[in-house]
Formats: C-alpha cells, structure tokens, sequence
C-alpha cells in the first residue's frame, strides 16, 4: 500500500510530558503511562517518552528529535493552562510552522465554562478571567480543536506541509482532564490519518508470585532450546511489587509460538503462576469474593499497614458489595478494646506475631460480621526493630468461616514505604490463596496442607 | 574559569529510564523524579527525561539526543537484570567507544551475593545462576563499578576520548537498590569531573490550597506590575491533588526578589497559603500532634476514603507516637456495630451528611480512646449518586477534645480513585486547620467562627 518507509514511520509514536513540575519529579507523572496504553490499544508503537520542563526550547528539541526517530504521531500533555510558563500551544504551532489565531468560537466556549467557577469566588479579578481564557483561545491556525474538560482545549495539529513530519496532539496536563479528551483525540480524522499504517499486534500477559527473575531467565533458556520460535516474540519481563510480570507481544501469525511458551512456564512455574489472562491479584480477589453463591464478605485488622490493605480492597468500584469494613488498631490498646485482640496475648508473644496476626483476622471478621477476616502486623520501620523481630518481618493471616486460618509470615527488604505497601500485596496474594484452597471445598486438613505451601513461598 | 560553552554542557544532565514495562506504562517510573531531586540538590539542571523500551537502537538514539543537547552527565536506570532484554551495559559500552569485559572480582563478589538467595530456593539451576553472574559482571572497560546493593552492579562510564561527550552513570531498575547505589555514584571523581561547572541554586516552595491556579497567574501579572524582578526569578506553578504549588529557583543575589515576590503572595493569598517553607500538610498535622505537651492522639472513622486518611497519617515514621489506630465502616453495619454511629441518624439523614460525619469523628475518637478523631463520608462513585447526593459530594469532620467539631462538605470532580484521593487531602487541610485553631487557644465560639472560614474555603 505505501512504502516500506513510510509504514515505519506512521506505525510509531511519541510521548512529550511537559512541565517543570514532572522534570523535577515534584509530580509524577500518571498521563505517559495511560497514553503509552492507549497507544497500544490503537496498534501504534511507542518509541520514546520524553520528559521536559517549561522551557520552549527543550520542548522544541524534544519534539524535533521525535521527528528525526521517524515517528508519524506525538502526542504532547500539559501546558495548556492560563500562566505564563504555559508554553505547549505555542511551541507546537511554531513547530509545525503554523501561525497562531484566536479563536472567537473557543474563547467564548471558555468563557461560559470559567463563569459558574467564577460565581465560586466571587472576588476574582475580571480582566484576570479574561486575559486567561484569551489565552487559552490562542491556538495554531488549522488546528483541529478537542473541546474542553476543564478549562482547556485540546488540539490536533498536522504539519503545516502535508509531507513535513507528524502530526502532534496537544492534550491537558491534568488527567481527569486528559483522559475524556483522549476519546475524542483517537476519534479525529487527523489523527486517524497519522496512524493508517499501525500494524495489529496481539498482547498476552502472565503474572507470577514469589520466585526471582533469574528462573524467568533460565526458563527462556530453556524454550530456546527446545525450539520455541521466540524470535516472533517480544517478551518483556518485570519485577513490580514482588509480582513477576510476563507481557509478549506478537503479531496474530506467532499466535502457536506464544502458545508453546506459555505451555513451558505454565509447566515450569505451575505452583507460582497466578494469573494467565492478565488479570491482577486485585481483580482475582474481587471475583472470587463476589462470584460465591452468596458473595462473601471480607473485613480487615490491620496494624503496620495502617489501613492499605483495606484502601486496596476498595479501590475498586463496587467493593461496597463485599467490604465490610476494616479495623486500623495501631496501638496495643486499640488491638484489645477495638479489635478483640487479648491482651495477654500480646504480652505472652509480642504485637508482631502469629498469634496476634490470627487474633485480628478473627477480630475483624467477628466484629464487622463478615466472612473472611485479614490479619495484618509487622515492624515497618524505620524503629522498633529488634534482633529477633527485625524491621520488615511482618504476620499475616487470613480466616475464611470456620476453615483453619491461613497463617505465614515474611521478611521484607527495604524502607518503611516498601514494606507496608510489599506487605499489602502479600496479603491480597494470601486472600486469593485461602479463598482459591478453601472454595474448592478445602477441609481443616486441606487448610493445613494450603498453610505449608504458602509457607514455602517466598515474599 | 572555563569557555562559557564548556561550562554550560557540564551545568545540565539528562536522565534515560529504560525498560518496556515503563514505557509502556505497566510500570510507572519512581527512578526519574528520585534522581531529578539528586541532581537539584548537587546544583545540576536537568534538561530531560527520556524513556525508553529495551530496544538498543531506542537506547542509543536517547543517549544521542542528550548528548547533541550538550549535557555533561547522563544518568541511566533500568537495564541490568540477568535476563537477555537487560541491555544498558552493553549499549553504554558502545555509546561511550568502550569494549566490553568481564570482571572477575565483580564476577565473585555477585556469586557471594547470589550464594543465600540460592539456600532459600534450593531447586534453581546453577548453570542459569552462573550465566546471570556472568552477564551482570560484563563491564564497558575502564567503568568505575559502583557496588551491588542488589545483586546488579552499577557504573560510571566516562567517554573513551576524554573531550568526547558526557559521562554516563549507569543504575539499576530497582528504586531500593538504585537509591542507596546513588550515594556512592555521587562521590565518585568521576561523576565529581563531570559536573565541576554546576551552578548553585536556592530553591523555595509555596503552598496553597483552596484556590484556583488563575488567580496564581494575576498575581504574577501584579508582581510585574509593582516592580518585583521576576526575570531573576525561575518561577513554576503546579496544581497537584487540589494543592497549588509554587516552586521559584533563584541564584543567591536574587534573594531579594524572591522575598519581594514571596510577601505579594503573602498578601494576597493569606487565607489560602498554608506553607512558606516549603512543608507539606501531612508534616504539618505530624508536628501540630507531636509537638503538643502532651503529644495529642488522633482515630479515623472513615467510610468512602476506604482506610486512605489512616494509611495517609501513618505514612510517616514515628507515627504510632500519635495515631491511635482507625475503623474503616464501610458497611451501614459496620458503622453502628463498631465506630458507634446511632442507627436513627443514618435513617434519617443517610449515611452521607454531616451528622454521620460527625458520628464517624466522635466514634472514631471515643472508640479509640483519642484526642483528636476525623470522620469522612462521602459517594465515591461510580455507582450511589442521586440528584440530592451526586458522586463526588464528601462530608469530613474533625473533633479536637471538647471543642466544637469542625465540619463541612465538599463536591469533588473526577472518577472514584480522585474523589477517594482529593477526599483524603480535604481531611488532611481539615485536620490542620481544626488543630491550628483549637490549640491555638481557641473556645467553642472560636471553634464556630473558624468552621464558617472553613466552610468557605473550596475543595
């Protein structure tokens, strides 16, 4: 259909983040990644993420070095707002070498969303008001305009000559602004046309828990000796939050090839494989939570992490259907007079224990009446170490009805940081590990079985 | 000292994050923003960030790319695992005219490392730990070896010619590994040369919350209007999870601008500038509990933040001087059951109003046993709105002894993870507003007139 040239270039893709507040990593940036998804999505390949901050010169190299990689798309996010360090409009017009216009339209479709604001704050200086949306009214001639989420309008802006480069989608900064914006940006004409070349590339994600990244090494070894094509592979592996991620990505004709290796992990790491189908721990818990006949639900005690585990449970929209809610017993005093934890307890084995990790599982679940209880408590740090209860170890258990509770306990490497939210993750793997035994109609005794298995497991 | 363009090149850096799970957005990038707040610190202006997939033609395109910006120093993270697609040393090596060896010393040292990890799982293969070792101890010749705080060394790879380009510190992927490694790489000669030129900056940060960020823009057009040397003064402003932030980076003989520039938005921001020196609201709250005589205690009875404001005020270390623990009733259950809210108050009012909140705060605080208790409860969304109550409407209430409670509702924008985060920042402002005005010596009157301000501050 085109040369060979020119397919390359249309199938890839830049991201250019601005903002001094990204580059000097005040904020983090949450719009790279969502968009590096939504490329994925569309077929389009990304090359390179580019960060720079409020400096029109930066950004205009960052934008010219995109071009020279031969991509066919950027898409820019941030500098679109009302101060004066907000430069992108203006830098992509001069880069595309076109003109910039106001647009009477825009302004006046700004001015109608700023006046309910401006009602808020009713002292708020009227020419301010004006020379803002003035401004953000000030956009490259032939531009095609996204409407506002915000305040801000997005834009989409081909090269002013139609052989000259790619076409550059200038999005706002904030995400909640951004993200609505996206769907009309992948709808346009303009855009449509940068990508015509992106190629379809299927992509397949396995997730492991608890073994290192060199056995992911040795594995891949291994599918080259007994023949499995990986060079129609492209398999990147991770090591996020203690989980192991595998995402290949092949065109449809390697669908055999992905097949076969995924066949040779599943027989290598049958006992730490976790999900297959790219679906998190996260989303695994939920549905085995919400998919019992009648839903189960689940209540937490947590001590050193002071509420995550909960925060994670809710995360997801709906969690109202099966959280009951949760106990945060920080102090000794709170694990016995809130979460039924005895007191003696605590002081025949310490507050990071098993004994105590099981008593605020069963406290939780007696307490907020719910099914499934978590028991959290451990030594985050940076203090209160000590040589036989280190910085790190933290208890966990979880009790599902009247099922032997699931109980283990792991070091953890790192800072008080790492550890609460590595802790976390721990528990919502030994959730779906007591849900995953018990469902299938475990016994006491199968309990007892799934208990030393978790227990071989390294955090 | 030195020619003016040889003294520009060795101010700036860059940074290259590589991998494929970070770029393509599976992995959000902590290394970047940690290392762009190094590079502050030592007075090096950050030019950009790249990031880049495991690509090695995309690896050395970015590399390029810094180096015709005319950056002395380019630091890398990501790319140093024992798998085949850990590809930095070898692209690096290339980059800077360098052959590849191996070191024997460094081979010993990671098999001495590698050595307990292999106890703990006593199956693994050898060969594969010894072609792991064997990878991560193959070195650009003539690298500086920073030494494993994981199993991966680190490097500094000067350019082979000597007035070739800019130096490269090569980092590994993982931030708990790659933050203790930078101290090291920050004393080395090498990277000490490579930077000699750098300038010193001042850097001060305001913070404001409750307004918005076009008002932060007329008060920069009235600085330029009384005089105040902006042009001295390299001023970015952020909105960031409701806060604004102004960051303003100066050489030392602009001091006195930025005083000047500092007072203006004293004066014009008074009620709204809730940080001069740059401390963030969660340090406030700590030093308001903490530096009380008695140290005050605080609870939280939270429901649609999920155990988000407890695990917020437990982020910090030494927490469990002040935070008692928190109940997360999520359920209507779990509200009357164990943070002690009267069922009749929920019929009535539902479970999102200010009464409820104020239960919620009370509870917390009784059951707790504390001084200070926060309840929060709110429609999260996506599901749950009503025209009356629609997603996004939060009610928070701060109780501080006997005082009158401080409460008041906010409308958040945004899907359900904003509404639960800007939620939990609300409550976080609500916190240090109540104790700022409680322990200021405030009456239940007082405690009234600072509720009605409170109440006219927007979220």
């Amino acid at each position: 259909m085109s040369a060979p040239g020119v397919s390359a270039r249309q199938a890839r893709a830049g991201i250019v983040v601005t903002g001094t507040e990204v580059l000097s990593g005040r904020v983090s940036d949450r719009n790279g990644p969502w968009l590096a998804e939504r490329l994925r999505e569309l077929g389009v390949d990304l090359a390179h993420t580019a960060i720079v901050g409020d400096r029109p010169g930066d950004m205009e190299a960052a934008l010219r070095f995109m071009a020279e990689q031969g991509v066919g798309l950027i898409l820019t996010s941030g500098g679109l707002g009302p101060t004066a360090d907000d430069l992108t409009a203006e830098v992509v017009g001069r880069f595309q070498g076109r003109e910039m216009v106001v647009d009477p339209a825009l302004e006046e479709r700004i001015a109608e969303i700023v006046r309910p604001l401006a009602r808020r704050w009713p002292n708020l200086d009227q020419d301010a008001i004006r020379a803002a949306n003035r401004k953000q009214a000030t956009i490259p001639a032939g531009s095609a305009v996204l409407q506002p989420v915000g305040t801000a309008p997005g834009l989409v802006v081909p090269p002013a000559d139609p052989n000259g480069g790619p076409t550059v989608v200038v999005l706002p900064g904030p995400p909640r602004e951004l993200q609505p914006m996206w769907q009309e940006a992948a709808g346009s004409d303009a855009l449509r046309a940068a990508i015509s070349g992106a190629r379809v590339y299927r992509q397949s994600t396995l997730r492991l828990f608890g073994i290192p990244e060199s056995e992911i090494a040795e594995t891949l070894r291994v599918a080259e000796r007994e023949g499995v094509e990986l060079g129609a592979l492209e398999i990147t592996t991770c090591l996020k939050r203690g989980e192991i991620e595998i995402v290949t990505r092949y065109e449809p004709g390697a669908q055999s090839a992905y097949e076969a290796f995924e066949a040779l992990v599943e027989r290598r790491h049958a006992d730490t494989l976790f999900s297959r189908d790219g679906s998190t721990v996260d989303e695994q818990v939920a549905q085995l939570l919400r998919g019992s006949h009648p839903p189960l639900t689940i209540a937490t005690g947590e001590s050193c992490t002071g509420g995550l585990v909960a925060a994670r449970l809710t995360e997801r929209a709906g969690a109202s259907d099966y959280v009951k809610g949760g106990i945060m017993a920080y102090s000794n005093d709170a694990k016995v007079a809130v979460a039924g934890v005895a007191g003696e307890l605590i002081e025949a084995h310490g507050a990071v224990s098993e004994e105590v990790a099981r008593a605020l599982a069963d406290g939780a679940r007696d307490r907020l009446d719910a099914e499934v209880g978590v028991g959290v408590t451990g030594v985050a740090g940076p203090g209160g170490g000590t040589p036989e209860k280190p910085v790190g170890l933290v208890w966990l258990s979880v009790v599902v009805g009247d099922y032997e509770p699931l109980t283990r306990s792991v070091n953890l490497p790192g800072g008080r940081s790492d550890v609460r939210d590595r802790a976390t993750t721990v528990a919502m793997h030994l959730i779906r590990r007591a849900l995953t035994t018990r469902l299938a109609g475990g016994s006491a005794a199968a309990g007892g079985s799934a208990r030393s298995s978790a227990g071989a497991t390294p955090g």
